[in-house]
């Protein structure tokens, strides 16, 4: 009997305790600032199963010096990570499973059938805010290493499991994971990818622009430079930009998205008075950042673009456009094509379901991006939530694929970490 | 001695009773809702000096159901307009001198050199708001008669003083004079136009247009489609209607202006979030009124053109654009190039100033304009103030403007209502 089938064996058989645990961690409603529930479980569950336990309040003092933190919060008081870490036997490659607990508003309830904390089951659904994004994941990669564990199985390389807060609002949870020194060989993030194997994952960063005109009466508006007239020229400016960056791309991962690493722009606002020329409009949008490329880098590259429009206009000359970058942002994270850990999930994932998984550059960015940049480590992205689901009201997921996704992962921990030993009486 | 020497000695000897008379006035903060005090000083002055003097309330009830109506506030309590008749000894033809009381607010105290409402007189400037926007203007028209009266001249036909409120925010004084009854044979208009002479009046309307997009999240934004790009389409296919009105206008008054009536866009805002594609944007703008256009054709101008554009561009056939008229309106005005009384106006100028005044098309309307659209009132606007004064700090009229006006005006009030008698005892 191949591991495949004695781990899938072993959830068959447990299946209906980990939907009731997956429905415990959806019933916690952890938005940022209230993760204590959900952290709770996650604590006692890798206590129980003897790994070895780190649970602590973020810094935000500390974390807010470094160069990459980003938070929308003040303080992160009650904000705690939990890692677990089941050490191996040694001599083995080492893997992070880094998933997030953190969830967004549920919005309103009106637009929810159930409670959007309910964790209602519904034939092979199980409902609720973070049922997708991503407490589904992580339930799959816990899951992956019970079942290990229930096997008799020894690893060789150590397994970090990483249960961290602040994803959804600028990475701190893993920021701080990484400064109290967690580290590895490579990483899984199981965010939703709705089983899609995401080998590089695009970063983003979100700018504003703020374009300038000069003011007149309405009535004599050729007296006046309209700033709404203005942001035609640089938005044009910002797509020229994407499309320069864009027709570099070369990886196969790219084929056939018509924008891999899109610029939107999508929010405007400016003017004060409908009959006076408009003297300032502000636009703020989100560039992709493609992997391997430093932030600083990108940011060069808008400002570049953007200040080379004086050329063009003599206007921008006379009043230049401003580029102020703000709020969220997330690193590119990728692993190489032909690293030996990617190699391992497309193995096991082909050897679970018999046909070759579908591998893409993702359109968003994960707290994989933190560990790429910040330590090195390989990150690849593989989850069964659906990314259509995440954010919205509604929000549910597939029960089969986060059971399907813990037989993937399991194998793949078996070839990455390999197995050390196996005590054949445990089951 | 001719007239205007006449009213010119008057005016030289009584200047600063008429300058204490003008401090008085803007005094009076007379913005929206508290006009009181300074209609006070009017009708006394008006009762002292022998006109029917005519004080009421406006009827917001009745005024609001009128096609007309606009207004920014919800009720008129203790806004009172004053009008008084100096009847003529009849066969002569009447004049309406309208003038608005109320001011727009004063903003921010600090970026006044004295107090807003001070009148502080230094040197040739009377300062103060409202002082050019249009108490002086007021003054002139006023003094105008006065000093006819001191002449001992009684005129044929009747003067009609109306110091009407709420100009500032839609017009309800002069349509709660027009629905009053008060009508003339023609109107001077005393707002700030620099001691130029406006025969033409642009009317204007505020207008929304709200356009819509596809959302979609920023990282695969072809899904989506940007309401911010199509804004450009939007907004191209304005200044082309724009462009085409202009084309048709052949009067002479228009010669040398780049675009005699232009449409604004002044204001946009729509997009929620720098990484979605955004779905809605609205623009807001302000539409040049020709003279002698009906309101409802220039709306169905505007409309036809952006629902043409579902021809151009099939995303505008699946989600059309909406236009909203709201806010403010001001009807167009106007006095025919070969009117007796303009003509009387442009003589009386030359006559005082031995040089052809400047005759222009005004880039913004007055109260003239329901004048001339509900009574087919001819309208002429002329005054002492500065039009680049209106609504800033440190708002100033000259003086001299103001008595130089005056003179003008009595002598053109001469011409038009013409002398039916003079009782040389006066003086």
């Amino acid at each position: 009997m191949s591991y495949i089938q004695k781990v899938s064996s072993y959830i068959e058989k447990n299946r209906s305790e980990y939907e009731r645990l997956l429905q415990e961690m959806v019933q916690q409603p952890s938005k940022a600032g209230g993760e204590s529930g959900i952290q709770d479980i996650v604590e006692k569950r890798l206590s129980e199963k003897g790994f070895d336990v780190d649970r602590w309040e973020l810094d935000y003092e500390a974390l807010s010096k470094h160069t990459y933190f980003c938070a929308s919060r003040p303080d992160f008081t009650g904000s705690e990570n939990v890692v677990g870490v089941l050490k191996g036997e040694g001599e083995g490659k080492s893997l992070i499973l880094n998933g997030h607990v953190d969830v967004v508003p549920e919005g309103e309830r009106v637009q929810w059938e159930h409670d959007p904390y309910s964790g209602a089951i519904r034939g092979n659904k199980l409902f609720g805010r973070g049922a997708t994004d991503m407490k589904g994941g992580n339930l799959s990669a816990l899951l992956a290493v019970e079942a290990i564990q229930a096997l008799g199985i020894k690893l060789k390389g150590d397994i970090i499991f990483q249960s961290v807060v602040e994803e959804e609002s600028g990475g701190s949870g893993t920021l701080a994971a990484i400064e109290r020194g967690y580290t590895a060989d490579a990483a899984l993030i199981p965010e939703p990818t709705n089983m899609t194997i995401f080998p590089k994952q695009q970063g983003s960063m979100w700018f504003k622009v703020h374009i300038y005109g000069k003011s007149a009466h309405g009535g004599t508006r050729y007296e006046g430079v309209s700033a709404i007239q203005k942001v035609h020229t640089v938005h044009e400016a910002i797509l020229q930009l994407e499309q320069e960056r864009n027709e570099r791309l070369d990886s196969p991962l790219y084929e056939g998205n018509p924008i891999p690493v899109p610029i939107n722009v999508g929010k405007i606002a400016g003017g004060t008075w409908p009959s006076s020329v408009p003297d300032q409009v502000t636009i703020e949008g989100r560039m992709g950042v493609i992997p391997g490329e430093d932030l600083l880098e990108a940011k060069a590259a808008l400002e570049a673009k953007l200040a080379a429009l004086a050329k063009e206009d003599s206007w921008f000359a006379e009043a230049p456009v401003e580029v102020e970058w703000f709020g969220a942002r997330w690193l590119p994270g990728e692993i190489e094509d032909d690293h030996p850990f990617l190699h391992s999930l497309i193995q096991a994932y082909h050897s679970y379901k018999n046909e070759d998984p579908v591998l893409k550059a993702s359109p968003w960015g994960t707290d994989g991006g933190l560990l790429t940049a910040l330590r090195g480590i390989p990150a690849v992205v593989f989850g069964p939530g659906e990314t259509s689901m995440a954010h919205y009201p509604n929000e549910f997921i597939n029960l089969d694929h986060v059971f399907e996704a813990a037989v993937i992962m399991a194998e793949t921990i078996l070839q990455w970490c390999e197995v050390a030993s196996v005590n054949e009486s445990v089951h």
